[in-house]
């Protein structure tokens, strides 16, 4: 990398080839340090999630049968004791970080870009012993590239079907490959060849354990993409932009000038979010203003008299269940989900549970709030309107989500997020480890060390 | 199977229920024995490709990663001292059939079922000690899911650009994956299902190794989607006519009817082609027209002054090479490949050979051929009319090229294609010994030791 001259068949669109020469050739000390923090905190969030979802059933059966097919250990299957081949590496770390639906968004485009792109890249780190700075900055730069075509792509890619993070997370997963396998010119093309023709994944398949399963796929795939590549497989030189190419198949529209505007300058991964609950992104900003009237507003729930709240429609079309009986139907409560947030101060993993859908207290506070849909409020918005027991009006609006661009969560929050996925496998002290191993990754270098603390 | 009473989600739409229920409700017995002979002339055919392309760049690359990667040694690599896990031994198997653009064709649909049917198949065999007539079942069923699919979906979703090897060649292999893991109701439609999302590929790849990637990807697809399914995996139950499934995600329009048309009565099998020219399809018909000048009106090529072709326009627009350097080259010069057919009477792979293109008897006849193309003509059919020496002209027409449904050929043309193609790396006698054991299959039910006879 560095100053090296690719050399490119003559065939790939110039958009294509100018992203694919800005993946390959940004040597890791010149992505921007802001860049490379957001990266470590996006690996934060990912190693949480992963000891959290391993024993999710998805990743679980995912395992065994990997396990029953048998491969060299190379690499960690996060939160277990079990190592795997990479690519199966790659598939069920996929699987177990999108398991909870609680993984990062490049909100422009709801591609959750983290899952495929760490998922590929610790394996691939751990087989090719790749330094933490290595693999930091493949992350950003896979993010670049995954986003970029996800923006040429959204929305008619999305509203045709196709989920985002099986498809484009093809492409995010093939640019880790390229990093930390060395390829360039030519050669990374192939790689982003043969991951783009295996994009895939229908929304479909919402609600079942084959949603997980496209995260894991896409992740796989570009693992697979590489490594043919740099064995010499060839494919298709222009693979996104080509008249029969990933573009023109998989959507009605598309815009490759946003595969290079601002490249270098604005950096995709600052529109990501970080989920701060364990549930559909739809109802965070009602969750947000509802746990507002606690939080900033100071009011116990004993205070309050009623409390009305003004949505979007699709959170009521979405999430309209009013009687859960499950922890997981609870997700799917914005009552629930709202009274929770404001009871317990949180709406983490912990707090969708079985036992909280029919705790009293939680059950009196839903009986006394209104959800009001309107088609005037943004879907990044809510409001919500309390009266208090002795006459009180109090509002709240929440402009930005927690956990969205305009409103991003602290390192601490990060932190206090990975503690409630975290703390009930490893314990609280481990997890701390755990959690300065990541901050400190880019000064240690030390990816193995760090995904041998993931061990329970 | 047999008098089971399957239980289905009942959101599964009617048609995808009555297919499903199909093919994993008919026992191997009530499959019509002229349908299991065309599945055991598509197994010859498919283990002569699996030979002839076992050491294809495509094929070597993709097996020596897979070696890497490592597994249990589950299933064989035909052609190969090789065995690798099964989901390997699909893909690697499947990229090796389908690498030399020879296997068998859905002629309605342009889908190569075998490839996908039988890479998965022979592997799952291994792994389960799968009878020798369960196999046959399984393609016999496979085909007819699969082809029933790319019905429902043809044109318009080949011509958006999908590869329908990639994309209903994964159905084809979870129908195998169903039938020989004993997978039925929703847990046959979660196998569906996971293979269904996985459908891909652009034909932007023509051209690369990536095209026959995809039969390989289509392949280990459907086997992934078996054992995750029998694990316990669970997918969406309605993954083709579903509001955001296969069909609406992956086609403008589809014809879901089609699924269920005839059922039982009108097998898809009996619209399989099987080339018998190692040549695009494409100029088949013309290459019949001009061989049948020699085979059945008896002309040598000194007799012949010119010979004028009429064919339909594609012919020209694809194969309309007059130069051709190389054997590869001579695949898209419809000239070199109606000389090289009068000449030596066949034009399997051994013919399209770098020699054959700068012989001086070829060339001198591919100067007296004139290529017509003519929209009138079919792009089934094609004509020759030769002037010879003495002046007198010979007229050949060809209704339907040899190897498709309305010229089909015989066992013994079926042997002559596997000798061309294995005796080179088997020996003659081998490779007779391997075609009596496919034709006996039935009888001895021994996959293992039929597999064996594969090894060089």
């Amino acid at each position: 990398m560095g100053t090296d001259v690719s050399t490119y068949d003559d065939r790939t669109s110039a958009e294509t080839r100018t992203l694919l020469d800005f993946v390959t050739h940004t040597d890791a000390s010149d992505v921007p340090a802001e860049v490379l923090h957001e990266s470590t905190r996006c690996l934060l969030d990912h190693v949480g999630l992963a000891i959290a979802g391993a024993e999710e059933p998805a990743a679980r059966i995912a395992r065994e049968q990997c396990q029953m097919l048998g491969g060299q250990p190379q690499a960690t299957v996060l939160g277990t004791p079990h190592r795997l081949r990479v690519t199966d590496a790659a598939l069920v770390n996929g699987i177990a970080c999108h398991a909870l639906d609680f993984d990062d968004t490049h909100v422009p485009t709801i591609l959750h870009p983290t899952t495929p792109l760490y998922s590929a890249g610790t394996a691939l780190a751990e087989l090719r012993g790749t330094r933490g700075v290595d693999l930091l900055a493949a992350h950003a730069l896979g993010y670049e590239l995954s986003a970029r075509a996800s923006n040429a792509l959204y929305p008619e890619h999305y509203d045709a079907g196709w989920h985002m993070t099986g498809t484009t997370g093809a492409l995010a997963s093939a640019t880790v490959a390229i990093r930390l396998l060395g390829l360039s010119g030519e050669t990374a093309t192939h790689c982003l060849s043969i991951a783009a023709t295996q994009a895939a994944g229908h929304r479909e398949q919402f609600g079942t354990m084959t949603k997980p399963f496209h995260a894991g796929h896409a992740a796989t795939s570009g693992v697979w993409a590489g490594l043919l590549a740099a064995g010499g497989f060839t494919g298709a030189p222009d693979p996104l932009q080509g008249r029969r190419g990933m573009f023109a198949v998989m959507s009605s529209a598309s815009s490759p000038a946003d595969l290079v505007d601002g490249l270098g300058e604005r950096w995709q991964i600052f529109d990501n979010g970080v989920k701060p609950y364990a549930c559909g992104v739809v109802i965070h900003p009602v969750i947000d203003a509802v746990r507002d009237l606690a939080v900033r507003r100071g009011l116990a729930a004993d205070q309050i008299d009623t409390i009305r709240v003004r949505v979007h429609p699709l959170v009521r079309e979405l999430t309209g269940k009013t009687d859960p009986r499950t922890g997981l139907e609870g997700k799917f409560s914005v009552t629930f989900a709202c009274a929770i947030a404001l009871l317990d101060g949180r709406a983490t993993e912990a707090e969708f549970s079985d036992e909280a859908v029919v705790r009293e207290d939680v059950r009196a506070l839903m009986a006394r709030m209104e959800v009001v849909p309107d088609a005037e409020v943004p879907h990044t918005q809510a409001g919500a309107t309390a009266v208090t027991a002795d006459g009180k009006t109090v509002e709240t609006w929440v402009d930005h989500a927690r956990g969205t661009p305009g409103n991003r969560l602290t390192d601490d929050d990060l932190r206090e997020k990975f503690h409630s996925l975290v703390d009930d496998v490893l314990g609280q002290d481990r997890a701390k480890e755990l959690a300065d191993a990541v901050f400190a990754l880019q000064e240690t270098g030390d990816v193995e060390g760090l995904l041998a603390l993931t061990k329970p």
